[in-house]
């Protein structure tokens, strides 16, 4: 069975002096999520790494956050339907215009941190996510959490959509993540991530932190790229699934098998 | 003689809890600016605003400023050329999508504040507006005062340009504005504005603050919204218009005729 | 019975060029709280409204509120008691800097908003609040709802507290406050509000939304400054108070009968 | 002769998840010039670089900069003095309530990147920062270059002041700075960054860029903590001074020679 799946990496999460890294991890992934200025990212560096996304022929897809630098999208803000959706219309459009204007376009839409997170339980947030998605381009793939509200209101709104799994994050058994800052959360060995990559490729499924192997039917690997040793991280994690013979192909390119 | 001009206000200037008076200047103007969440606007008010233009069927533009929430984009920042033609891209593209998702799309773009000032005498400031405007679309039309380096960039991008005059604010004899905050810089008489909005619009001149007759060939005159009796100014400075058989066309239109 | 309380405003909300009504209210009350920088206040408007509270005589506070510009601090913020400890020390300690300039002193801490409204119901939130305020100095006199986790850790903190009462709002019969936005939440009228000041005042108590008289055992009264009609309250209530034989006295005057 | 110098570095530049090397830079020098949350730093690592710095008794001073986190505060705002004014004194104020609530305070006060810049050339800034830091506290030490309008604005304020020299930046022979960017005009060497400490402390004199030996009468040197090899440069230039028979001792102590 031949299989194809895209790798993705969220970037453009530098802010003016400070940088978080990038670049290095470019030639390892097939689609980028890049950061619009709320949580992280400037116009400088979007339209850097936009650059080199495009060149490098990469997806590129938006990855709005909450308004808040400080805190890094992290910290849920309790926002109305109405914030969300025009925060995530903001943001894409600013970044869908230097997509355009290097000759490209978006592709995708993936929320960050905070909000990513609401969107996975709470209706509310997920649909108005989706509703500024769908403001900004019904061609827009929305990617989230497989069984989340994000990925049931895309499909509400007819837009197509892209279930993600996490090759470096451990996983409860019903599917969600364990927390960041729990034990074991955090999976460091690459070539314990890569194996877990090849499950999610080749079977679609994941061994939750208690023993349990469930189902995960992604479409898109992430692999974090402002970790030590992320670099390190994603080019095992590419290196396997090559060498197990699965195609890795933009998430573009994978939309007409969405959801 | 027939004529025809377009009137414009600066728009959408709230922030959050803050608010800076809008909508009843609408149904005066034919175009509006509106601001991009730099030096004020936030998401929630540009949709809002944006949203009001269209059911008028008034020229939606972009009123991109520096990036000084504080200081409302009226405090000079040092910026390199690179910083400010992104900055103008984001904030134009940002806007755009809240247009284009409304059926709508954006004709024109006028820098605010300290932007716009910087852009009248400083080259290198003009020009990098003038290649972030030319990157968010070849069409938008660059709204700057007559004589100013910002026109003069747009006409070597060959973008469509606008040259804009103000019935309320002061003039030098050498057609620059008299600096907010001098004596005499702001006209607040509604009469007074209007008698100078007809010289502009018929004659394509204006009286200097020391009594010379100075040429202003402006196809667009600003009102400012957020100062108190804008409102009765505009309705003034429209009807005296209308009465002496001067066609008020939004920006778009007159755009052929441009530069 | 002879009884003195205390008139309390939220005041410095301004922000740049955006104005939030302050000065009017002053002769009417008896202490602010002054915004720090967060939520809103800048430090040219902070130093304005110390220095003119200072000449009127006022007790002069903190109000200290989450880093949120864009949502005014109303909106929830899913902070670390760490963070809160140090947002709220930061706040109250760069105000206290113009207070002292001046030859003045601040005697209160009253949080803003959301952070208000958390440290009513979340033990951990109220505790680092209430270790900022304590850090910045143990004469200070933390303000909240009576029967909040706020006042509950002040007492456990050793810091003099002082409840608060509000004339314009409405209450459950649990001693919360009608959410603002829920029909009836606020009081208009200025003779309803002065009456349930004096019965605040006179007997410590409220009628809450439902009819039912429930206790309120308050130190200070916070009339608002932000709405229209705000000054002709804060009169309308001050006169009654006056003429029913109540002192009006600031929160620092107060203090040794506190909590 | 024997000779005492303080050796300082800014410190406290994170700012949420974005870091800039910190901690290890401690242990070499003797004052630190903490960021203050306008430029850089937030109220966490305000508290904590505080904490450390006055574990290791070190001096501590506030490191105010311009209101632009985008731009690290190192592009020239055009402000007025009043805000000046008002932005120093709420830095300061905010970071001497971490000191103070540490058992600590503030010994001196050093303007940040471009306010440190324009405070050199331009006596309107250089005496609105130092009414900024009367404001303060009379006891702050205002550290700047030798010559500069702002050591000339605390002499006529009748504040103490230290004159500061950089052994890791070029001079030109008027004893100004090369400007970051041009050649030469950083140095990493740490040999030739000691040599030249040794001669500041020493004999009060540097080379400048084109071989002029001029006079620089510092009580101060700067090492930064933010290059890569800073650490080591600090190290080795805190070792030859020693070996040399150079004490090392905090601003503070060195205030009684001041100026």
């Amino acid at each position: 069975m031949l299989t194809a799946i895209d790798l993705n990496s969220d970037v453009g999460e530098s802010f003016g002096r400070w940088r978080l890294g990038d670049e290095e991890i470019l030639p390892f992934v097939t689609s980028v999520n890049v950061a619009c200025g709320m949580h992280a990212g400037d116009p400088v560096h979007m339209d850097e790494i936009v650059g080199k996304a495009h060149e490098l022929k990469l997806a590129i897809g938006a990855h709005p956050g909450l308004p808040d630098l400080q805190g890094f999208g992290r910290r849920e803000i309790n926002l109305t339907p109405r914030e969300i959706e025009t925060y995530v219309l903001y943001q894409v459009s600013a970044l869908n215009g230097f997509a355009v204007s290097r000759g490209s376009s978006l592709t995708h839409v993936k929320p960050h941190g905070a909000l990513y997170n609401m969107a996975v339980i709470d209706n509310r947030v997920a649909r108005a996510v989706a509703r500024g998605v769908a403001r900004a381009g019904g061609h827009l793939i929305l990617v989230g959490l497989p069984g989340s509200c994000l990925l049931q209101a895309a499909d509400t709104l007819g837009l197509p959509a892209a279930a993600e799994a996490f090759a470096d994050r451990a996983y409860n058994s019903d599917g969600t993540l364990v927390k960041r800052g729990l034990p074991g959360s955090i999976i460091e060995d690459p070539d314990e991530a890569a194996r877990r990559a090849l499950d999610i490729a080749l079977r679609g499924t994941i061994k939750s932190i208690d023993g349990k192997e469930i189902s995960i039917p992604a479409k898109t690997i992430c692999v974090h790229g402002d970790t030590p040793g992320a670099v390190e991280m994603a080019r095992t994690i590419r290196r396997r699934l090559e060498s197990a013979g699965v195609t890795l192909r933009p998430l573009g390119e994978l939309a007409g098998r969405a959801k």
